[in-house]
């Protein structure tokens, strides 16, 4: 990394990265279907056979943007927590890390989540990834519930989960729409509607249905 | 309707329903590429020709399975909310009606999230669906605010609304997946995370960022 590489000469992981790089920018930009091999090719500076002998298919080369920007994410969010801190703080903490990187990487963002979310081959490497997330939430209530002396049904953190990464993913998609939006402030946002709600909730306070169906309350 | 039609001579709007509901079907199990017009045409005992002069190509099939399933969500959760209900009364039955419509059509909802979210041609309609959704979720949040004298910035009950919405979708994805799970249980789940945080967000009380970044609580 450190030399001084001519055009010709780039290693291959520097020259990995240039066409990941174009990539990202294309497909985020086209859409899955919408990008050609050409542009990327083009957008890269590289020839286009170039790119399918290092990166392979076109569905190869998106899987590859997919996990390369999944895990620079993953990375953002896993580093900026420590397992000592409280749990409000955790979440504080992982919402602005991620929120913070979708911010920056609106393209990486746009790729991962709007494109590969429905698009058939690629849902089910979304899907994980968003199971693991969810894993790491429930992990975060349970652990604090039991460090209060309490617990819930596996069933009841695991839809509080999904509801705080659903919501979670809805404001990252509210972001990369709001370019002047500030993530850190977004954050703090998201943490109003997503903790306070948690929070009180773990703390025994519940909301039940009215009782007398069908009457409206006044 | 209340004819009794023959095989052949079914009117056209009903000859039209069934080929939907088959597209529907076939679209959620094999996904949007994966479908092919043969195995509709054969699941709505059409010809295939008959299915290409009735709804179009594919891709106006699909458009047209969006519009009724997301018509058919949106009626759902329309009439069960009437305007003089309190706000958590009037976001309890919409929460209800729509994790009920999605747990009673669960193919629909797959075929109208799942798959249309990242698919390009879609993605727009689902975004402009959303996005009504939303300005609902929000003007709920204002009218509750302004009914207690209080308001708040635009975009902090946009970003409120994201959030909610995200959740309940990230719910509902939930609850596709988990055909045991009872829809009225899952709402009154999502009422608590969602309701009981926009709740206490409402009557003022709100999470601060630390003022000692970078330092661990105890």
């Amino acid at each position: 990394m450190s030399s001084t590489p001519t055009f010709r000469r780039l290693p291959r992981a520097v020259r990995e990265q240039q066409m990941l790089d174009a990539a990202v920018k294309v497909f985020s930009r086209r859409g899955y279907h919408g990008a050609s091999m050409d542009e990327i090719a083009d957008d890269a500076g590289i020839s286009k056979p170039m790119v399918y002998a290092y990166l392979g298919t076109k569905e190869e080369l998106f899987v590859a943007c997919l996990h390369r920007e999944g895990n620079r994410m993953t990375q953002a969010v896993t580093s900026a927590v420590a397992p000592d801190l409280s749990a409000d703080e955790r979440l504080w903490r992982s919402l602005r890390a991620f929120l913070g990187f979708v911010g920056a990487h609106r393209d990486g963002w746009a790729v991962l989540y709007r494109q590969a979310r429905g698009e058939q081959p690629f849902a089910g490497e979304i899907a994980a990834m968003r199971r693991r997330i969810v894993e790491v939430v429930t992990e975060l209530l349970d652990h604090t519930l039991r460090a209060e002396g309490r617990e819930a049904a596996e069933v009841e953190l695991e839809v509080a989960a999904y509801a705080l990464v659903g919501a979670t993913e809805s404001v990252a998609d509210w972001l990369v729409d709001h370019p002047e939006a500030d993530p850190e402030q977004t954050a703090t946002r998201m943490m109003n509607v997503a903790w306070v709600g948690a929070a009180q909730l773990l703390a025994g306070t519940s909301w039940r249905p009215p009782i007398r169906r069908g009457e409206a309350p006044s």
